[in-house]
């Protein structure tokens, strides 16, 4: 398959995510329905499974042989990441869908035989969309996104959420605070794919979290690769699709920093 | 001074603070100057004192007996709260300004005898104005804001920085770990004017913090008692705009949970 073609697979994906963003900005005039999944924080909306049935719609329609990995489970189950498989997240970041109606993501990632080819992250309500194509860089609305290979971890921004400076269950409380003494700042918005995203637009410089699921990094995977960021677990480990655990996606220098304060704490 | 009086001088005000957010875009595309103050992370940038300067000839071309606290320093030296007193912070999330070119705000609040009259934040890049004028209610971009006076902890957001839950020197560094557990989320923005706006807009349903300059929220705490919501020290004291001390700005029943959980802490 040449570049054309994932080229077109992405123009069609980009559409489609732009349409379902649409979708979801008319639905915040209705009464949302949210109920609760694993734990009473972990929400799920009517718009959430909408929007992946939409996707799982047009793409099944489109593309008979292609697979899908969604995360409201509308798609298909997987044993190995043979074949193009569309690994979608319809809302990333519901509990800001549900409580800001703002902040949260469509995040969209096609892989190949398990190769990254398309990536796609789409800030719905500030109609931003991150975008890249495997081989042919990243970019956002025109702009394209390159990653500062120079920024070392005192002068970074990371990403990373409250819960992983507290006790957790994966990883000592303590394991991580030295980014919190060491980087010049910590944000939290919220949205692992908007936090990827924002790491390649440099507004971020490192995201890092304990644990992740395929479809919240899938597509900015591909972002993150294609403007020269390195993505790996927490550990330096290659990362698995199939499966949840720890993830860093940082500036080079940045990454390498974390992932050696790590090894000897 | 009646209604009226104070009315006006939000008109103005307002017109002002529109006037130096536009500055300030239109500066993005210019180098900026970035020089630290009371730390490497303690950031300053020719724009953060342009655009104080801008409000000190402003105001003191306009309103000659009116006096100004400002972050920068171009103002006055208070040691009461006597008379009307313009306290500013040009750019709140200087970091975020330097790093993001988003994320930050301006922030002006009007103070009568100590008593706030009228209150602005603006949002520079996203445009979003918040602002309230005592005893007529907050609002932004013309949506009334009110605070929901039912949400209690549990599904409350945080705005709070990842600093005060590792080691610190205000306060025992698990006192807030609570907040992690027992909140539906944390967030952090890096603007503690852009934090209590979210507050007053229900996208955030508390602000907590352990040190904060008068300037970071005289503004904000105007807005925040016209929206309905409760602003007091973290011990549940009254705020002096004479110091630095702990804020906490939240919905009523969030305030009052967090009150009583940090007394039997």
């Amino acid at each position: 398959m040449n570049n054309q073609h994932w080229q077109n697979i992405k123009t069609q994906a980009e559409q489609w995510v732009r349409e379902a963003g649409e979708r979801i900005r008319i639905s915040l005039a209705s009464p949302l329905t949210v109920e609760t999944k694993s734990n009473p924080n972990d929400l799920v909306t009517n718009m959430d499974k909408a929007t992946e049935q939409f996707f799982v719609s047009r793409i099944r329609d489109t593309y008979h042989d292609h697979k899908i990995m969604g995360e409201e489970g509308f798609g298909d189950e997987f044993k190995d990441l043979n074949g193009t498989v569309w690994i979608i997240d319809p809302i990333d970041g519901t509990m800001n869908f549900v409580h800001q109606q703002r902040h949260f993501t469509i995040s969209v990632g096609i892989y190949h035989d398990g190769v990254g080819q398309i990536g796609l992250i789409y800030d719905v309500m500030a109609n931003e969309m991150y975008s890249a194509l495997r081989g042919e860089g990243a970019e956002t609305e025109g702009t394209p996104l390159h990653i500062d290979d120079k920024i070392g971890l005192e002068k970074a921004l990371i990403g990373l959420n409250a819960n992983w400076l507290t006790t957790n269950k994966h990883l000592h409380a303590d394991a991580l605070h030295f980014l919190v003494s060491d980087a010049r700042g910590i944000r939290s918005y919220g949205s692992a794919a908007l936090e990827i995203a924002y790491v390649t637009a440099g507004r971020l410089n490192a995201y890092a979290t304990l644990r992740l699921s395929p479809w919240d990094y899938a597509g900015g995977l591909v972002i993150a690769q294609e403007a020269g960021a390195v993505a790996t677990t927490l550990q330096g480990e290659p990362l698995d699709l199939l499966s949840r655990q720890s993830v860093l996606i940082a500036a080079p220098r940045v990454h390498e920093e974390i992932v050696q304060r790590l090894k000897i704490t």
